[in-house]
């Protein structure tokens, strides 16, 4: 390959996907490009090429790896449907996710390197935690609308608080299954307002 | 040194503090005994003498670090005062560690390794986080019968909200100074209904 030749879509996700996984296993610290190469199947300068530093890498394999997360349901469920019903809809789905290894071990990660590579925490937030805070948001104000969240209620520190306690369970010793997460997650929505 | 010859406790002492440093600075992935050995000044091999490997050595050093951490109210204190002059009393000593870098730092790595290492967390979880638990706990109790924490809370639930909701919020992009954290905390306490 010589420089200005155009880059090949697949190497270039084999390497992200690569890069992730790596991450994921071993920390921002425990990574390395010859390691990230490896898994790809493609050479050290193949990524070098690419990506000049390894963080630059992880946060752009973070990003890739999220690009398809958020699933939000169509405008026209959510605007005939309550706030009880759009979270009953949404339960078994958030069940899955936060009792995945795949889930902790990225959350983990990530908070991991909320103060050594802020960067990482940044591409995590704006593509993983913001569009799901704004749903949450948009559902405690409707709830809060509806009367089932306190009218006086501060809905960033509520976000903050069912966020904040499903991300902190699913990383305490003796984390839950996908039927434990269910039941903890009907507690902590019946206890934010969210479900009767 | 010769073996038999019984362990200096100013020697281990060093070695802990730099073990904690090193783990914070690194995580588990970058650090090494090596590096452990230079900080504190000493030689591997004494290092080798007192600890197999480092995350042994790592998940003690966080033990060390977190001994004299948890500060609780007199017994006779808390019997005469109520709820919200309990968590009255204890805010700003909350604001100022939840805001403070060394905080965020081990709280970071910690969870970073949650995963990876599930033995650190199980020594932050009984160290540190389980005797603020029971502290949060008893409180909650202590306002449901006092009527202002509602008689059907869950009170492992509210605790996970109340501690979710602080560490998430410190390690989120563009984290509070002790300011900002006093007046998040107050907002927060008031949601779970510890505060007026």
């Amino acid at each position: 390959m010589t420089r200005g030749r155009p880059r090949d879509p697949e190497t270039d996700a084999a390497i992200l996907r690569a890069a992730a996984a790596v991450f994921v296993e071993r920390g921002v610290e425990g990574a390395s490009i010859e390691q990230i190469a490896k898994r790809a199947g493609v050479g050290k300068v193949t990524v070098y090429r690419r990506w000049a530093a390894k963080e630059e890498l992880i946060a752009q394999a973070v990003e890739f790896l999220l690009a398809d997360q958020v699933s939000k349901p169509p405008a026209e469920v959510v605007a005939r449907s309550s706030p009880y019903e759009l979270v009953e809809n949404a339960l078994e789905s958030v069940a899955e996710t936060a009792a995945s290894p795949e889930f902790r071990a990225l959350a983990a990660r990530v908070l991991g390197s909320a103060v050594s590579h802020p960067e990482l925490m940044a591409v995590y937030w704006e593509h993983y935690v913001r569009p799901r805070r704004e749903l949450t948001h948009a559902l405690l104000r409707r709830a809060q609308e509806e009367g089932t969240v306190a009218a006086d209620a501060d809905l960033d520190v509520l976000t903050d608080m069912i966020a904040g306690a499903v991300t902190y369970r699913a990383l305490q010793p003796d984390p839950p299954g996908t039927d434990g997460m269910r039941t903890y997650l009907r507690t902590l929505f019946r206890q934010a307002g969210l479900l009767p």
